[in-house]
């Protein structure tokens, strides 16, 4: 009868919030002594590691930071990194990640948007730091990682990590958040618009996540994970957590160069990684001659676009086992798969690109992930031609964005979380992005905003219309590609306009061509993308 | 700043109630043309049993049952028991599997104090059924299986598992419960007093589980699953909820006779099952002097008692590779696993039984497995000898006990789920039994009542005093042993005894020796079964 089923109610025993938090408790108590960490002639357990979140979480509490605070951090790959996924949100406080190839304007818009009370930053990335804070007006409390060779001025002002680390501070116990629907992570991405949005985490979700990942990349105990997958990018697509739950050895080497990379492979057993398909590429061809052939092969999940065929099919033929996954930062990431079916193994190669270039299906923790004709609300026929958006709907999707309510109710219309990707649905359920719907280029696994680069081009004194598109790039998979409409009387050339990009933009984002013309635009002005996309076929 | 962070609130397409349920559209959606089950010259794959599922479903519904109530099952492992582990809940209703194995005074028990609506019997169990209506004072509602040859009385009043399928309904959509928190099962238990106690499952430990088993098991997608642990217990060890998920295929044998299971094995090409050590005995048994090398071999999950080294060694020779789990049916079944580790690779056949009767570590999904000193309320040390109690505390703990807020409160009391099992912890964290601190003896995988058992008994002319321990057995693990102490004058053979209680008591509960003797007792009188459980050893 409900009444007696209704009247068992929550109790300490059987309702703990979830939250990746618990995964360190289980590394500490159950593997302790297995290694944790690779990282140069550094070895640590997880023991140890747990440890050291705990002094700096400890550390951090000293300094001011508890419950509700963002604490932002500007850093490579490296161990302190994997360490302050963990210790921010031990105190209550919410990790930003901020993406180390942004431009200082963006990086002091974040910073200011975000209400960061403490920014922990790699020596390398200090002097980028200092030109954020010289544009905010202000300069925020700050932690140092000292790891490279850079020498940082004496008189600035800063804790090192290692004070943190030794600072006498109340012991930290691994408590978990009181409630599962509370803060973890702060991550930006670029939207539609020119501005960063704040995208949201909470434990629940990042606890999830991690389960999730594990059951839906099959992944075994112990894995040896090399780290590739920038951890500002959602978390290392939460990789990291999952790490602790199951006792991983991560390997790290600072910057992704591909001779580091198959150094780490070889010397450590690398058994799992995460990675762009430029990273891919880039082993690829520097091995592609060696007939380099990893027995048994490494399981390899990749994000941001589908590795083109040939990628795919020297991946392959390295002992690179690859599974293309789908999301968001929205979506903490991964929340689709193109998993592998044994009949592919007939296919031929041309096949098979065609097939792993699918998004695929939903993760296991996801509820759903549909393709939605946005007119009628009813999914699309699954006959690989009809499209409509993706649309995703789980306990992996974002808490909301910060101090953005208009967005995030824009984001949640109608019960799903809009991803702006256009894709059809192959007769066997998996699904295929055949257009970005929202003003996006991704490049080499980087978002880049075209409202943002075009703001730029705006402001050079010869534009008088801009429109950026994204090209297609064998190498990084899309690049911008700026279309100008000159003023009247004005020239400029393309050496002209890149160069001025670049003073105001991040590499990455800077167009890597300029084309000169008159844009085509509808009867009220508005510019047609879509015709100029079509030049590329 | 926490304001913003807590202002982002939970909408539809970011907050999702936890449910197995979920599975089910994942299975029709991405799994659909995939083999579900096979049994016999049957064959259906998913969208046929997920159509099924919602048919079952809105004929129960039609047949008035609704949120909140209790649906009891009594039926072997059957295509059909797997259906109802969803059909039940997606009507709202809670599912109470019942054991075949039972006296039909405990399911009288049972149907009363669950406040059932309606029984699902399958034809061979309706005699059973019978005499439990008839110690009930009046009959339920009975939904008919007719799978075996058994015939049914004409005149009897049911409506068959067909009409239900085919009955005007209305058509169930796959929606999930308005609350994670709602129940989803009922599974009665044999504890410490003579009644057993119904245990509450939710919907979110539930899912939890089946995520949890995927992570701690290491499973693939499309497994090929034997069906051999009863879903009356703990729902299969919540196994279907996660076949549905990895889409998987299930082999049915109705009853798990080794020839059948072997068979099925060799015929669909199993690769997982889960089975109580008996089970694995009599496989090895009957293959022992054929040779079977199951190549890839099996995964094997066995719980209830550490098999035998013997078994064990006879299973990893034939390909059977056996984890140990340790559960209890208040956890959903297995929370602690025996987890391989490589380094075992080099030990002795003892030593190596040795390891692998180990309870061993926590699952993923739990958030703590710890055997605490009752008295200190501290974890004991990690030296194989400090003896405390497994105390668990999770999101896979029950709900509670169904109508039994003392007893709920007493197993919840200081935070944790207190298992009544006295065990040590070894350095490398991994735990095992030493003693039973409640009076349940554990017999081929059954659960039984020293205290019920005393209580028959007691019943008999010639006893004063009776005891009922456990005994050690090769076979079975272990079984009941009575002591008993005869009346001034009066005598009774172990014979008569045995009859008498056979009479009276499910055939697994029945003791299988008899000792004579006067029973040792303290000061006050209360008998010291310690003593009398040296005997063995």
């Amino acid at each position: 009868m409900q009444q007696h089923y209704d009247s068992l109610g929550k109790a300490r025993a059987n309702h703990v919030p979830m939250s990746p938090l618990s995964f360190l408790s289980r590394a500490d108590r159950l593997h302790g002594d297995r290694t944790a960490v690779i990282y140069g002639e550094t070895r640590r357990n997880w023991r140890e590691t747990v440890a050291r979140i705990r002094a700096v979480a400890g550390g951090l509490r000293t300094l001011g930071i508890g419950k509700g605070d963002t604490v932002s951090v500007l850093c490579p790959n490296i161990p302190e990194l994997l360490e302050l996924q963990f210790a921010v949100p031990l105190t209550g406080a919410v990790i930003n990640t901020l993406n180390t190839r942004l431009e200082a304007e963006t990086i002091a818009y974040i910073l200011d948007h975000a209400d960061s009370k403490l920014v922990i930053v790699d020596s390398e990335l200090i002097p980028l730091l200092q030109r954020s804070f010289a544009l905010m007006g202000k300069a925020l409390p700050m932690v140092e990682i000292v790891d490279g060779p850079t020498e940082t001025p004496q008189d600035l002002d800063r804790t090192s990590y290692d004070q943190l680390l030794a600072m006498t501070a109340p012991e930290m116990d691994l408590s978990l958040p009181d409630d599962e629907w509370d803060a973890i992570a702060l991550n930006y991405t670029s939207g539609t618009s020119g501005r960063p949005k704040g995208v949201v985490y909470h434990h629940r979700g990042a606890y999830l996540m991690a389960l999730g990942t594990v059951a839906g990349w099959q992944m075994p105990h112990y894995p040896v994970y090399l780290s590739v997958v920038p951890m500002f990018h959602c978390n290392g697509w939460c990789h990291p957590w999952v790490m602790a739950m199951l006792g991983a050895a991560m390997v790290f080497t600072r910057v992704p160069a591909p001779d580091l990379l198959l150094a780490a492979i070889r010397d450590h057993g690398v058994t799992h990684m995460g990675a762009a398909p430029i990273v891919l590429q880039m082993l690829t061809e520097q091995e592609g001659e060696a007939g380099t052939r990893f027995d048994p092969p490494i399981k390899v999940m990749t994000a941001g676009a589908p590795p083109p065929p040939s990628v795919l099919e020297r991946s392959r033929a390295m002992g690179l086992e690859v599974m293309q996954v789908y999301g968001l930062t929205e979506t903490y990431g991964h929340i689709a798969k193109c998993l592998w079916q044994d009949s592919w193994e007939a296919a031929s190669p041309e096949e098979l690109a065609r097939l792993q270039a699918q998004q695929g299906i939903a993760f296991p923790m996801v509820d759903a992930v549909a393709v939605i004709d946005r007119e009628t609300g009813e999914e699309v026929t699954r006959d690989s031609r009809e499209q409509g958006e993706i649309a995703i709907r789980g306990n992996t999707v974002m808490k909301g964005y910060y101090k953005d309510p208009d967005a995030t109710a824009e984001a949640f219309k109608d019960g799903w979380f809009w991803s702006g990707d256009g894709a059809v649905v192959a007769p066997d359920g998996y699904m295929q992005i055949r257009d970005r719907l929202k003003d996006v280029i991704i490049s080499g696994g980087e978002n880049i905003s075209s409202v943002e680069v075009e703001a730029v081009l705006y402001k050079h004194p010869a534009v008088q219309a801009a429109a950026v598109v994204a090209k297609p790039d064998e190498k990084w998979g899309e690049v911008p590609c700026a279309f100008v409409e000159t003023r009247p009387g004005e020239t400029a050339t393309e050496t002209d306009i890149i160069a001025f990009c670049r003073a105001h933009l991040a590499g990455f984002k800077t167009p890597k061509s300029v084309v000169f013309a008159e844009l085509p635009k509808t009867s009220t002005g508005k510019i047609q993308k879509f015709e100029l996309r079509k030049m590329f076929g």
